[in-house]
């Protein structure tokens, strides 16, 4: 496994692999990798010649308030991780090589961005897309892989190759939880002990409202007010609960063709989401 | 010669020509070839073994009170004089192929784009940018030509490709001139007669002031100043007339380093556009 952390070795990597005819497939990460970054990379490995996992934390996508300063990070744990599931590449560069002027250009996706993690992270997504931009001008990669957890993220992401005409096929991956329901997160480890009880609530809501639809419940405000008065009773402060087209993002009331719940939920200062996709016409 | 009028085949045969080993060359134009055009395309011609040139009239860079609909083409004068340099693809997709749905995604340069030209035209660069990335990630080039007539123009995507790694190295050639000295451009032909030949003064006035400093003037203002006199005596109306750091484009006061002088001046609603750089150390 190469540990490859300035641009222009990427690149030379990146265009060597691609004159040889081989395909490089990127799950790009912000390290400290857990089971469900693993599966992203166990489906490239499937899916590529070459698997380059990158882990660069963003300062981009964090605002001044987050919890950039003490996102954790545990590069040799990552690195064994990556080894044992025969990565190629961990591209690891540093925030010097990722931004090593004052940077004037950004990337940005409008209307899809302004809702859900939008409304309190304003400026998250550009930066998401701004980095996502970069890796994919580094890496070169044919596929790329991220996780459902981060829904909105992914829509928004395929947006942007769509509008952009990036060459790159955006993989969604399922989101992979703890054994009690729990989405996996880094953000996870935070939890105190009554906290990381509670927050299973999150998902168990979620299965609650995809209980009602099966039902044949259709009303979104319904649903949503069900949820809400289950993460009420615990401690997390509830950010959004929301009913959307799983496609589009738009809000709806009805519940129809492929939809998305979603939430964000605030214990103390970590911030955890969920969602859940409910295909109606499968039900 | 290829004629290319899909993102499909025109990344396909990218992809091809790189797992050949080989590199690609583009001149990014809105057509209606001119010598200007064709100096980038022969400059392409001596670096790379494949040379692209893209046609499109790209209504993003475009205000709606601008020359869209007038701007003048001619496809078949195009094609055969590409053919005649030798290119190898010429790839000239519609606007359907280029903006299939309502696109929500920018890339956008801030600061280098607020003064000069983006001053009376807010909207033009983010649309230069953004269809500068499209084609970047449609052609998959190693070099891209474009002529110092639109010089902001140039330091935008160089600050572009350096903030979003593009691999492309920006290849800016110097200004093709007719034989009067007016720089080239595809908008000449609507100036009538009299302004056809007021238009020299435009480059004139660039010569003074290149003639001015080589005397030791260093006083950026009393050389706008000669120049905007120069000009006040045609018809054409003066956009701006300004002095800024060749490289970071930054105002100036004081005459030193590498310098731009650059201007804009509207004949009806014809838009011209000249520049001159000097190097003050060389003089």
């Amino acid at each position: 496994m190469k540990i490859i952390e300035t641009i222009e070795e990427m690149q030379s990597f990146a265009n060597q692999t691609i004159t040889e005819g081989k395909h490089i497939g990127i799950v790009p990460t912000m390290g400290y990798l857990h089971d469900g970054h693993m599966s992203l990379v166990n489906r490239a490995r499937l899916d590529n010649e070459i698997v380059v996992v990158s882990i660069f934390v963003n300062l981009a996508q964090f605002s001044p308030n987050e919890d950039l300063s003490t996102y954790p990070h545990d590069l040799e744990a990552d690195k064994t991780k990556c080894e044992d599931s025969n990565v190629d590449v961990i591209f690891c560069p540093n925030e010097k090589e990722m931004y090593p002027s004052v940077p004037l250009t950004w990337v940005n996706v409008d209307i899809i961005t302004k809702y859900l993690c939008g409304i309190n992270r304003p400026n998250h997504f550009k930066g998401v897309t701004t980095i996502v931009a970069k890796l994919f001008n580094i890496v070169k990669p044919s596929k790329s892989y991220f996780g459902q957890k981060d829904y909105q993220q992914n829509r928004v992401i395929i947006k942007m190759v769509e509008d952009l005409n990036f060459d790159v096929k955006i993989i969604t991956c399922p989101i992979i939880r703890e054994k009690d329901g729990l989405a996996m997160s880094s953000r996870n480890k935070y939890l105190d002990e009554k906290q990381r009880k509670e927050a299973v609530v999150l998902n168990k809501s979620l299965e609650r409202a995809k209980w009602l639809i099966a039902r044949g419940e259709t009303n979104a405000s319904k649903i949503e007010f069900e949820i809400k008065q289950m993460i009420n009773k615990i401690s997390g402060e509830i950010d959004y609960i929301e009913i959307r087209n799983a496609k589009n993002l738009y809000k709806i009331e009805l519940i129809q063709d492929d939809v998305l719940i979603a939430l964000a939920v605030t214990f103390d200062n970590i911030r955890l989401i969920d969602n859940i996709i409910i295909n109606n016409k499968k039900l």
